[in-house]
This record gives structure tokens, C-alpha cells and sequence, in this order.
């Protein structure tokens, strides 16, 4: 008959209060990125203090922020202390190989964070409140920004898919990249495969960064550009592998089949259809990380969406793909769906 | 030897991509309010289309939001059927008597989450970059807003202090208010002892909102207004309570011990100050709610800070009282400082 409030089965309003103020959250993060916080801490300025100096701020607000960010997870504080988390000193520490800072740039690009104002709205109309087709319309700008600044984070997904087709076994490849973006996804196949051949597609502004990259990789004499969209340009045919990465959530079904079917078109008999996607489980609520996504896509495109592999299957059949397989790339919280023509 | 990628040491991006992301979170919370989909599900709506047809949007934008609300912990889900939490049951769904959607309009402000915009700039001033004081300065009308929307979040703890303060002997109190805001804290004192005398301070404009409580209430006839900065106004003398709740955290501690020896001086002889504040422990990055408290004080106010007790009992003391004692009042997160004259 307790009526102890602290029981377990007591509201509280505490889950509340941290969702609403959940964007501190996101400031905090991409402030501490722009301040070079964590690269200080990695160099051995370790109190509020000694990381204000070499930050160049206020003590007081380092270490508001330095608090905040160990209740946030991406920081230890033991007595007056800080150290950085396992994931902050792979990812957030500019001396590390991973360093992954420019995400904040994407991830907090202002043409997609104010997408999301008018949530009411979004629900209502059921996609974007951006014009014509969001972040989706032809040109964008934003794709330039996002080339330059998620090709690090997507060079560990490119590595695992390459080894997961056995790139190295230098099979004759002849692989269509489709919104090839920063071009990550081909390039990484044509360094592992000395005999690929790689055309890369996607607007031209956009296919400039792809062009760089191969440049760098010294892959460039087996690497070719087609400019244009994806659902107007000519594919030509005989290719091995079309790479469908993060595309398909851009669009809704129908559109996705008209653009299969072209792919399908373009494969050579036992040619595969490689996408690499956010896929949530058939729940949409698990594993959280991709079935988030949806979010991102419905305050973000017109018609998009985080499709489950049901979904996505059920697409390349309609293309007349034979069928398809799901594959994971731990650690990456993405899915490889492997279609066969 | 294994370097299997699932391992636990490995490092991941999720934590990062999930908190870059977190202002879609209280997008997501602060839409479902606005669309009052709590209700819609407590009403029997529970699948995306009849929940969508309830609060008129689509069937699509309904599904990803429920989603999206159910891996952030507001609602259930089995199989398509979505159901409310016990919080989203008590605090979000209208037909309850604790509904509490109003907090969203408050924490929501746009005066108020803009001013984390740029929060490298904060960080390098250690206070907030809006003019002059923030939300402090004089008259800022966000406290008739504050006044109007936080009043139900402080109807529990008003309760849990009444209590404390064993407001039911009957005592003849001479009590003083001091930003009294919604004057939730004075009224209950006077609801819950009927010799209880209230005095409440306040800008001119917020006392209206105090006022009206009080009339709501019925305790107008032991309630009376004194407005101005509590800084400036002549408090008078012989006050046997004087409540100082949610209002130190906004000033430094200089500020704050020029404001207790006036507290002090009109406090009678065993007089007792009562505080109410987000406490965080001496590691200040725990508890995580009122730990998290600090960062809002410093993205919003020039000079502000969530205090621990060490904190708060050194002012209470330079300002000449004897001694304080921490309280705890759950479930709230808040704590309860009582000061000894």
C-alpha cells in the first residue's frame, strides 16, 4: 500500500523536460566541434581552466559545456578531470585519422535543420515543408556541402561493401555509380579492384568533388563521369555492379521502380544492384539509429522515407529483379541490400 | 586477437548522429503536442490512419512521427497498435487533470532556443549572447509567458514544499514571494493554512498573471502584491517565510548575496528562507536534470548557473544566515534549500 514517491511506477516529467530541450543537446555537440574542444583535451588540457586557455573562451562556459557534454556521453569527468570517450577520441579529436568533425557541417547545414520549424506541418502535409521537392530538387546546393563533408564518415561503409563483394578478387567490373556524390562508394571499389571501371553519375557541380577524389586515389584513368539526373540520363548497358547508396530514400515507391527498372535495363545477365541504405526493421521502430531516419526523410523530401528491407524487396521485384538479399556491415548502422538481375 | 566489428571496443558514430540529430527530437515532441496526437491515442485512436484522421493530417506523417515518438520513449508499439507511456498518459494527453502541454509553449519559445544558436560564441563569453541580461533583463514579457505556461509543471512541488513546511499546522505566517511569476508557490501556502498572510513581488505585468491565480484559488483576501525588481523594491519586515523559488539561478553569486541580506533583514527572528532550485551534486554532472540545468542558464542569462548546495550555502551564509539544509521533494528533480535566520 506504499505511496512512496519515489516508486518506480511515478510520471515524471524528467523525459519531458530533456526532449524538449533536446536541441541544447545538438548546440552543445556542434559547438564543441567549432571550438576544437575535444582536439584540446586530446593534447592534454584535461580542467575547465587549462581547455578555456587553449580554446580561447570563458572558463565558466567551458565548463558548463564540458559538463554537459560528459552528461551527454561524449565525455568523462572524474574530481575536476575531463577525459574523452572512446567515440570523441576517434571521431571528434582533429589529430585522429577518423576525425569526423565535418558532419556537424551537414548534419547542421541551417537549409536542413529549420526543415524541421513546423513539425505540425510536416505531419500534416505527410513530407517537406521546403519547396518543390526539398532537398531532393535538381541542383541543390546543399549536395556540394554534403559531398565534401560525409565523405570521411562514409569511407568505412565503402570499405566494408567492397569486402563484402570481394573487390580484391580484381574480377572485370564494369560499375555504375548513381548519385555518386562524393564518389566514395566507386572509388574505394576501383582501388581495391585494379580491373574496375567506374562511371560515376550526378549533377555536375556535384560530380566535381567525385572527380577530386579520384584524383586523390589515383584511380582516375578507370574512372569516368555522366552528368544529369539519374532519372533522365542514358545508363548504357553491360554493367556488373550499380551502386544505389542512400538514394532510394530520397523517393517514394513508384519512383524508386521506374528508376530500378532502368537499372535492371542496364545490368549484364547476372549483374548486381548494390544499395546501401538506412533499413529499419519490419517494426519501423528498431534498431533506432535507421528507423530514426524516416524523420530526417519525412521533414526533409517530398515523398521519401527509411524503407524496410520488405519494402525495398518488394521494389526490385516490381523492377523485375530475381530477388534480394539483406546484408549488415557492423559496426555501421547502415544495411547492404545485394539485388540480382 | 579478434577484431570482430561487432565488438564492444569498437567505436561508433551513432552517438553522434543521434545527438547532431537531437533538435528533430523536440521538434517531434513539441508537433505531437501542437497536434495533440496524445490525446487522439488516449481517446482510442491507436493506428496511423485512425490517429491521422483525429488530429487531421496524413496517414504518412502520423506513422513517422508515431514512429519516431515510440523510439523516443512517448509511445508503444505492437505490431501496427500504438499505446501512450504512463507519462504521455498523465502529462500529454489533455483529459488528464496533470496535463502539462503548456511547458511546450514555454520551453519552446523562440526568444529562448534561438539564444543557443551559436553556442561557440556563448562558450568563448561564458553567458548568454542575447542583449543586455537575456531573459533577465527588466520586463522581458517571456515571464508573462513563463508565468501563464509553467504554472501546472509547479503545481506538484508548490504541494511537495506545503507539505514540507508543514503549511497545514496553521501557523500565523507573514509570508514573502519574491518573483512570484504564476504565484503558485504563495498561493498553496495560504490554500493549505488558512493564517497564512502572502506577499508577492514581481514585475507589474507578471503580477497580473499572479493575481488571477490567487482569485482562482480563493485566497485574494491574504494576498497582496508589492510590485518591482526584487532588487530595488523595500521588502518591509517581520516575514516569518520568505520563498525564493527558480530565482537565484539566474544571477552571480555577488548578486545573489546582496539580494539574501535583504532577504535576511526581512526575515523576523527564527525566520526561515525557502529556495527552490535545480541542484545538481558538487560533481555538477549529476543529477542528470538539474546538472543539465547549468547550460541553460548560460546560454540564456549573462551571469547565471545551476548552484549546487556547497554553492548556495556559502551565499546564505556570507549574507548572515546560520545555516541552510538540502531537502529533497520527489518525484520532482528540484531540491529544497531551507536557509535559518
Amino acid at each position: 500500500m506504499s505511496t512512496a514517491p519515489q516508486n518506480l511506477a511515478t510520471p515524471s516529467l524528467e523525459l519531458v523536460f530533456d526532449t524538449l530541450n533536446g536541441y541544447q543537446r545538438t548546440a552543445a555537440l556542434r559547438g564543441a566541434i567549432e571550438l576544437d574542444l575535444f582536439t584540446a583535451i586530446a593534447e592534454g588540457n584535461t580542467t575547465a581552466k587549462t581547455i578555456s586557455s587553449r580554446i580561447q573562451a570563458s572558463e565558466k562556459g567551458t565548463r558548463v559545456l564540458c559538463d554537459f557534454l560528459t552528461i551527454i556521453g561524449f565525455l568523462s569527468k572524474q574530481d575536476q578531470v575531463y577525459g574523452l570517450t572512446q567515440d570523441s577520441t576517434v571521431f571528434l579529436n582533429r589529430h585522429s585519422p577518423a576525425y569526423l568533425g565535418s558532419i556537424s557541417t551537414l548534419l547542421g547545414n541551417p537549409e536542413l535543420t529549420t526543415a524541421f520549424n513546423d513539425m505540425a506541418g510536416i505531419v500534416r502535409r505527410g513530407g517537406t515543408l521546403m519547396d518543390g521537392e526539398g532537398t531532393v530538387e535538381p541542383d541543390n546546393p546543399i549536395w556540394v556541402v554534403f559531398a565534401r563533408s560525409v565523405a570521411p564518415m562514409m569511407s568505412l561503409p565503402a570499405q566494408l561493401i567492397a569486402h563484402l563483394l570481394d573487390a580484391k578478387s580484381g574480377a572485370p567490373w564494369k560499375v555504375l555509380d548513381i548519385a555518386a556524390g562524393h564518389g566514395v562508394f566507386g572509388i574505394e571499389l576501383a582501388k581495391q579492384n585494379p580491373n574496375a571501371q567506374v562511371v560515376a553519375l550526378d549533377w555536375k557541380s556535384v560530380l566535381e568533388v567525385a572527380r577530386e577524389n579520384a584524383d586523390k586515389a589515383g584511380v582516375s584513368s578507370r574512372y569516368s563521369t555522366m552528368p544529369g539526373s539519374a532519372f533522365e540520363v542514358e545508363f548504357g548497358t553491360g554493367y556488373d555492379l550499380v551502386l544505389l547508396t542512400n538514394f532510394l530514400h530520397h523517393f517514394d515507391p513508384p519512383t524508386n521502380e521506374a528508376l530500378l527498372r532502368k537499372v535492371h535495363a542496364a545490368l549484364a545477365p547476372g549483374g548486381r544492384a548494390i544499395t546501401l541504405e538506412m533499413v529499419p526493421n519490419d517494426d519501423r521502430v528498431s534498431p533506432a539509429t535507421p528507423a530514426m531516419f524516416s524523420m530526417m526523410m519525412l521533414g526533409s523530401t517530398a515523398h521519401g522515407d527509411a524503407y524496410t528491407f520488405r519494402d525495398l524487396d518488394s521494389m526490385f521485384r516490381n523492377a523485375g529483379f530475381l530477388y534480394s538479399e539483406l546484408r549488415e556491415i557492423p559496426p555501421s548502422p547502415q544495411r547492404v541490400v545485394v539485388s540480382y538481375k
